[in-house]
């Protein structure tokens, strides 16, 4: 075998060819679209389509309308999504040169209409939006292409999904929509889709967590809940406390508050909120007095991963042992005649009358509701983790709830195949609206011992997608019966997508998650 | 535990406060500096530094010198290396804006001088640089960092050296350089420093090329030996032959032309060849006829990974199935009176006078070389892969050798590890400067059945990174006994600063390359 390359004189880079007699070309017919189903993740809540083709040019234009039509986030999604789409663009023009041909474009403009110029991003914000693809027949030869929305985070929504209708047609170089016109009218199932990010465990770098947002975008989640710290280092600058991230495992794995800031308005821009989760002492008027005061002992500083390995009953056991061999706080207890369990629930207590005192709400991972519900303020948000069943129990009891079942939702469980994510549904044995109005949505949580900058977004991807239409689409559409045939052929093609807009979603159906392919192939079946 | 997040009337993002009372913060001083080490990859072959520390202006401006100063190139190169270095510059202008002070930098311009117009990008072209950064303090207050390059491409080294001088300090939050001032004169010991990709046995989307181009310029690697197809597809494009590419695995995962072109400008705008290897079959007057008569019969297709698999005598023996038993060619051979073996070499010597004709220079891999080499032209490059010792023998006689060692550099072996990729020496067993100077570098592969999308950049690095210093740096630099603590330390170093740019470089020390990490801690010390 030898391959050739231009000699150094010649311009441009080398140039190889690599010649042998019996070369062999296999047409690798593979895999094909069933065209019966609808490649776009997550699954619209109402859709139409057609059987028509639709060219869309390359030179798109936007124009919007509506209060919210200015908004500088509307318009850096459109340059953003402009870039996905035609990712190919110099070769049509390219194309059209060779050939001398000025192209008519079934679609070359895109009409945004947002009805609001409020850009507040809360939970509940209406993220609705309607998507018609058109062409004009009658009247004008301009095609139409329309997006409607309330926000201009539901016209992020409906930008996501006409990126998705965009394929680039490798035979005619051009950018297509397929079974044209369109009519889709969509809305999320729940409010709160998010993914739990720890950057405590690793530290992810600024531009990983950036690829991580522009991810989730991709796949229409809309939390980022960023377990900055944890008992493994402490990354964040508390500027009031300096030395705090002195806890950070080097000076340059710190995260500034500009940092902080920084990303959350890059997830704003994506429609994303960042829901920061930052661990804070109960006595904090100790750290002004010399932080090693934050340890009730120097011998009671071992790690506490209470976010998640320990269960309830572990963690008062240890703060206990903490909390009655140290001396004052001994001393404390039994002036105010109490058991460290007291203490504990006195002191979650405490801290939810500060929150609402602020006009904030509580979200309490979910041992506080299984050891002192009837204590809790009405208010609080029951964050599921330990397993299935804990929703119906809060909302029977009122209160709101978060689904994010370790066994179903936790992404560095490695073992849970995709279709398990898939399948586990939030309001499962919840049998009545009002309770099922409740649950807030779910979280899928990337848990970071054994992910870093390396690994995470293959760790990530391609099961929070799975987990992203459970969130999104409408429950009967996604609680099919036969998930192989109809939706694992949409699943490969979203993780491809993935791949091609460059994120390192990892092979779908291998049954540990993020193993590398087992052996050459196509995307679209591995 | 419980955290709170602000009630949706209010604005921006959900903030999340979690209370405990024994939150344990401990101080990880863990990994520090050893301040006798040079932290810049591949080390400069040349340098003196201080121990001054200077601010670096985030507004840093350019000026350009010399007859090459005009190039886009370099004026692209500057921009890019500009958001490496200032990725935190808004919190520089807050910082100073909250004190209101007008802040002096030490180094507010960059001063490059090329002194050639040429953008040629050819085998052998001129990377040496230098890069001079001091403070005038007599005459000016302005501080000056200069880089000094005969071509553009050897001003992207310095440009890439400049960069890795300079880190953000999270206690000033300003951009500094340490151990100034700095004289450093650099150019690459060997002039091939490669990286073999195989976009065969899976598509790599041309985001994923793009991504892992950059990557090598932060390495100083800068040959892409794009291996684009081979049996298991054919993804790219011919356009006179336009049914090749249905051998592709899907429609989707192709390369048009147009994708060629663009990678070879990206890559070239890094200083970056893309050595494009196209197999093309030997009958290639065969095509025209109908591309099912390149197989000599239809039950001769099966796969051939010549390239990789099968050695030089598995492939004769395969070709020699084929050839003699297939009607038509065993009467070709018989007339002119060759075996399967003669016919082969026939082919290889033929192919190479073709191209001898065009002014290319036929590199071939080593099985040629091992089996004919006194019926190679003298100005094959033989390209080693099978084991070491090749190199030595085809200099001997004459020919140029690039050096890539299987055991040592195939980045697919995952068992080989960080410091094993390290110490492999391309002029091993070479003993005078004539035939040393015949070894025109190495290059690291990258084979593709295991790797996709997904897990690709993980793969290469960082032990692409390990081979990149053996082929830029001295060889007394990178030839020292204890690895552990002098190389060690600024490769874990240089993993971390790849993550920091978003590449996903993978543990630099764990058995097994691309494993997760075992457990939580800091990337400079995974």
């Amino acid at each position: 075998m030898l391959h050739f390359y231009l000699k150094p004189h010649c311009k441009l880079s080398f140039l190889v060819l690599l010649l042998w007699v019996s070369l062999l070309v296999d047409s690798n017919s593979g895999f094909e679209l069933d065209d019966s189903l609808t490649y776009i993740w997550p699954l619209p809540s109402a859709f139409t389509s057609g059987n028509r083709t639709f060219t869309v040019d390359p030179t798109l234009s936007l124009s919007v309308l509506g209060k919210g039509g200015d908004s500088k986030i509307l318009k850096e999604g459109f340059e953003r999504y402009k870039k996905i789409i035609f990712k190919h663009a110099s070769e049509i023009s390219l194309f059209q040169k060779l050939r001398g041909i000025s192209f008519v474009y079934d679609i070359s403009e895109l009409r945004i209409i947002v009805n609001s110029d409020s850009e507040e991003l809360q939970l509940g914000v209406d993220e609705s939006y309607t998507l018609f693809v058109a062409k004009n027949d009658g009247k004008s030869i301009v095609g139409e292409a329309t997006i409607e929305a309330n926000t201009v985070y539901g016209a992020l929504r409906g930008l996501e999904t006409f990126s998705q209708l965009c394929s680039f047609d490798y035979d005619t170089k051009s950018v297509q929509i397929y079974k044209a016109p369109w009519y889709i009218k969509d809305n999320p199932r729940f409010a709160f889709r998010g993914l739990l990010l720890d950057t405590s465990r690793h530290y992810l770098p600024i531009d990983v967590i950036k690829q991580i947002i522009e991810s989730m975008s991709y796949a229409k989640l809309n939390v980022l809940h960023w377990h900055i710290i944890d008992e493994e280092s402490f990354p964040l600058e508390v500027p009031s406390y300096p030395k705090l991230w002195n806890g950070a495992y080097t000076k340059w794995e710190r995260y500034t508050v500009e940092d902080a800031s920084e990303i959350v308005s890059f997830a704003k821009l994506r429609g994303i909120h960042v829901m920061a989760e930052v661990d804070v002492p109960g006595h904090a008027q100790s750290w002004g007095a010399g932080y090693p005061d934050l340890w009730p002992s120097s011998s009671c500083r071992e790690p506490l991963d209470v976010s998640k390995k320990f269960t309830f009953e572990l963690i008062s056991g240890i703060l206990s042992d903490c909390w009655t061999s140290t001396p004052h706080i001994k001393q404390w207890l039994n002036d105010h005649n109490m058991t460290a369990k007291d203490a504990y629930q006195y002191f979650v207590l405490k801290a939810q009358e500060i929150a609402i005192s602020k006009d904030w709400t509580p979200v309490n991972w979910e041992e506080t509701f299984n050891s002192f519900s009837s204590e809790l303020r009405p208010r609080t948000i029951v964050h599921n983790w330990l397993g299935p069943g804990v929703c119906p129990k809060a909302v029977a009891k009122g209160f709101k709830c978060i689904f994010s079942n370790q066994g179903a939702w936790y992404l560095d469980h490695l073992d849970v195949p995709w279709n398990e994510v898939y399948s586990a549904e939030p309001l499962e044995g919840i049998n009545n609206v009002s309770e099922e109005n409740l649950v807030l949505g779910g979280e899928v949580c990337m848990w970071g011992e054994t992910a870093d900058a390396s690994n995470v977004q293959q760790t990530i991807w391609p099961r929070a997608a799975a987990a992203a239409e459970r969130l999104w689409s409408k429950r009967e559409a996604v609680s099919v019966q036969n998930v192989n045939s109809t939706v694992l052929p949409r699943y490969h093609y979203f993780r491809c997508l993935l791949n091609r807009r460059g994120v390192q979603a990892a092979p779908a159906t291998n049954y540990y998650a993020r193993k590398p392919p087992t052996g050459p192939g196509s995307c679209y079946e591995q």
